[in-house]
């Protein structure tokens, strides 16, 4: 039997499994479902074992645990390959919109819906799957690459412990690549490989002007207003191209290559959809010369998430306000530094203030963003992979949000490849969660091919 | 004797009926202390009655009781004058700071600290004192003018009832001139005169973008965002010469004249005292062209009295919000009107508001300003007995402040003229609120020879 041929004749134990796993409601978010985060960590852990993973262990962390499993290669010179996923899910409650319960999956129409179906647990079980297929199509013993996978319990959470997790086990871990399988792809019948995803820099600004609220019969005309202050700082924030306009802040932007551009415009994208699912909003915008997938994915920005000073109940109040507020965000793309935009922040601040108040810069989180380049080995060999399992052209798509990513690149010193079979279609952290078992398989496949191909590319995959 | 010697005697009798009527806590923002709202109207009208008002009555509103008085003078043909004031009080609390129990008046080296010994119950008593002076020194039975006194209960409430009594009232009322006694000189040694009152215009701008608070990694970069939408309209309420942007908002402004300017001019102005009181304001700031009590006083202003949306609560949220608020008053300058302020503020925000934002405008209170010229012949004879009284110069002053004044002038249809002593180092609407009886005494030397000085002028005093 070839790979395909594997993983299709493993689909109705694969599907039993993974509804096993589905019942175990492991909301990281929810105190009172921490029990159930280490049982799905143990479930998935003698599950990995059972699946011939010659080790298989649950790893604990500060907070809820991770599971880690490694498999060697025959060869000890083959690349070590690291997947990372997470086995903790978001919360879902039947009164939410649910048509049944989040956590008794239901199977119907090649479909298994259940929250976390697709995000992650569908993306983290076919990897088993895959393996299994890869070692029994080649009859060997072991795979052609060594294997470890580190699935995380806290990832719905904000991964508040896993980058000490990767900095205390960095010696064992030690991969040549990492394999990401917790994205999406473009659509059903056009698979696609991520190839990056937006950093992050939180910052809160404090304008502060009279020592109380003063009278603005009294006063009003006659001193500075913390609000119109902040009110010109947030305005300034963008040019009239929509452009960011902190000194300095495109200097470490890699810019879109002429073939992203070309790959990103041939997916098949549609506005108005677009526009719909982003909560009905009325009109696209962004920096000017960029399609609105390039703004969301490829480039970076400035937003204000909150806004606050003054009097804000019911009714009148004349009064200039002694202080105004704003918690301000920036998505960032590769090579921006957390660091250098909330500088840049700070000395644009200082430099627009109105004469009279002071302006204060607290700075919040910071993410890196990440990169995987669509010319890196690892990536093209994905690309081949997929291309076997789908019989389709890969296209390649970014992601917008921020997520543990670059903590992986950064700490373990390893390229990153997106593989992942998800869509934006499963609802993912909205009811009703789905995801297709012949999707799921397709993912199965990609990595069995993959890690043929990154065998077969030697260490050089990295 | 003369009006300063009859003024003069008096003094004992007027401080003791002051600190009387001061022990009456008539705040009408409390509505426990509306009891004391009417035995404080109720002691009026006997006080006024007793020093000879042939009619003095408790006149009621659908909210808190007003005084009515009357005295005739003995030509049918002389002018007809009404005071205004009112008698009800800030709050006040012992805790709040004072050194005595606020009203539980203290007399010491000749001044009585109470609340409402200078705003306004002060002020109010000096016109019985100076019509009794006028009568006596005349040897009349009658003044030489008709004087009719209304004093309001609900001024520190923001008079919202007072515009309906005069209207209902307005045949019986029917002045010449309406002499306003609830402000402040310049200083106890700069006797001045008040010259207007701002107006004032509010409205809530609410700026509406996606239907749901979006995810800024998903969709940020490529929709507009709401508070962006409303720092921009905020932050282009002024150009750069602090001037007010709304189309037309400077149209039906009076420009100061040269001498109105030079008259302030004149004024002793500390810029860093000024500063201290404002809340230790750091500069000054206002439209271009204009000196800081010109701008304060004689220009019209715009200011956010408050802002909010989207998170505001602690830590980040890395969201688009669906939309933001924000709170705003204009102060107008005669003959600006507030409903075309309104007006000219949607056209302002409809024609900035971002694309694919929607914005709109909940217009709020409004009150027009009110002008008393200085070349009026009813501000010609009060400069003219103020000098009298004071036997200084009179400057002229502004406020900043708006309130019932302009309803007086608009529904009277007669013109104002501001004759009052007190000072805002009286520490009105603070603790250990107080007043000098010396210039009480002043203040009722003033109206005595006012009712002289119009007298003379006759009906031409309008």
């Amino acid at each position: 039997m070839d790979v395909r041929e594997f993983v299709e004749a493993s689909a109705p134990e694969f599907a039993g499994s993974l509804r096993e796993w589905l019942r175990i409601p492991s909301v990281s978010a929810d105190p009172a479902r921490h029990g159930d985060v280490r049982r799905s960590a143990e479930w998935l852990a003698g599950y990995l074992k059972e699946a011939g993973f010659p080790v298989a262990e649950v790893w604990e962390t500060k907070g809820l645990p991770a599971v880690y499993a490694h498999w060697p290669a025959a060869d000890p010179a083959a690349p070590h390959v690291l997947v990372y996923g997470h086995h903790d899910v978001q919360p879902a409650d039947l009164a939410d919109g649910w048509d049944h319960e989040p956590f008794d999956p239901v199977e119907s129409h090649g479909r298994i819906y259940a929250r976390g179906a697709s995000d992650d647990k569908g993306q983290v079980l076919f990897h088993a799957a895959g393996l299994r297929a890869c070692v029994a199509a080649a009859n060997s013993a072991a795979p052609p690459v060594s294997v470890t996978m580190l699935i995380e319990g806290e990832e719905e959470s904000g991964s508040p412990n896993f980058a000490a997790l990767l900095r205390q086990r960095k010696d064992e871990l030690s991969p040549d690549v990492i394999v990401i399988s917790d994205t999406t792809m473009w659509a059903a019948d056009v698979p696609s490989i991520c190839t990056g995803m937006r950093g992050l820099a939180e910052a809160e600004i404090t304008v502060a002007g009279p020592s109380r609220d003063l009278h603005s019969g009294s006063f009003g005309g006659g001193v500075p207003n913390p609000v119109h202050g902040l009110a010109s700082l947030l305005a300034g924030l963008h040019d009239s191209g929509g452009r960011v306009t902190l000194p300095g802040f495109y200097d470490a932007v890699v810019p879109l290559t002429e073939q992203e551009r070309e790959l990103i415009a041939r997916l098949p994208f549609d506005e108005r959809a677009w526009l719909a699912d982003a909560g009905d909003s009325r009109a696209t915008y962004g920096e000017a010369g960029y399609a609105t997938l390039e703004r969301i994915w490829a480039r970076p920005t400035a937003e204000v998430n909150g806004v606050w000073g003054g009097h804000t109940g019911p009714g009148p109040k004349t009064i200039i306000p002694k202080e105004a507020h704003a918690k301000l965000s920036f998505r960032l793309v590769a090579d921006q530094e957390p660091e250098a935009v909330m500088a840049s922040l700070v000395e644009y601040v200082n430099s627009n203030i109105q004469n009279g108040l002071v302006v204060t810069v607290q700075p919040g989180h910071g993410v890196r963003p990440c990169r995987s380049p669509i010319d890196s080995p690892a990536v093209a060999a994905a690309r081949r992979a997929m291309e076997r399992a789908f019989g389709r052209d890969v296209l390649f798509t970014k992601e917008g949000g921020s997520g543990p990513e670059a903590d992986l690149a950064d700490i373990l010193g390893a390229p990153l490849v997106f593989v992942a079979v998800g869509l934006d279609a499963d609802r993912i952290h909205a009811p009703n969660e789905y995801v297709d078992l012949s999707r799921l398989l397709r993912g199965a496949e990609s990595v069995a091919y993959l890690w043929e191909e990154l065998a077969a590319a030697g260490a050089s995959g990295r």
